[in-house]
């Protein structure tokens, strides 16, 4: 039982913040379609824009190293497509409450 | 002609990175179908997932201020509900080559 209490104690949670962007190169309708949005909303100086997913994991690992790991290897299989889309994250150690 | 090409250079063109995401207390059934989607692939120590928007916004202004100003009023018209959605972004100047 005090195995135990450690183990879980010895864990932390945290927090990534993961953005996947399209490659320079791929075309983005969902960008255009915003930028028409907002010249025709009179915003007459917006040159481009490129649409993006955001996502904040909140994700339980040992250390950093391990959620870092993790994440990356998410990205990889599942919240980014490595054929057009790049992604990078940021983490940060996180209330376990929050 | 000469009066025009200086107001051009007195133009920048800066990079505003604009994040959507949904208030706390607003549900996200996409964040729950991607958490299930991470512990489907094995990633068990997933605790939260929530989805967001990101954008990259090119727009030419004549200072900081005005362009930050520009963004702040895009993302409260269009680019954010604010029923439901938060937004936030930074600002940087960009060459404007890119």
């Amino acid at each position: 039982m005090t195995k135990r209490r450690i183990l879980v104690m010895l864990r932390s949670m945290y927090l990534a913040r993961v953005y996947v962007t399209l490659k320079p190169t791929v075309n983005d309708p969902q960008g255009l379609t915003i930028r028409g949005g907002l010249h025709a909303l009179g915003f007459a100086d917006v040159a481009s824009v490129r649409a993006g997913k955001y996502m904040e994991i909140r994700v339980d690992a040992g250390d950093r190293a391990a959620a870092e790991a993790q994440v990356d290897e998410m990205c990889r299989k599942l919240l980014a497509n490595p054929v057009i889309e790049d992604f990078r994250f940021d983490l940060e150690e996180a209330p376990v409450t929050a």
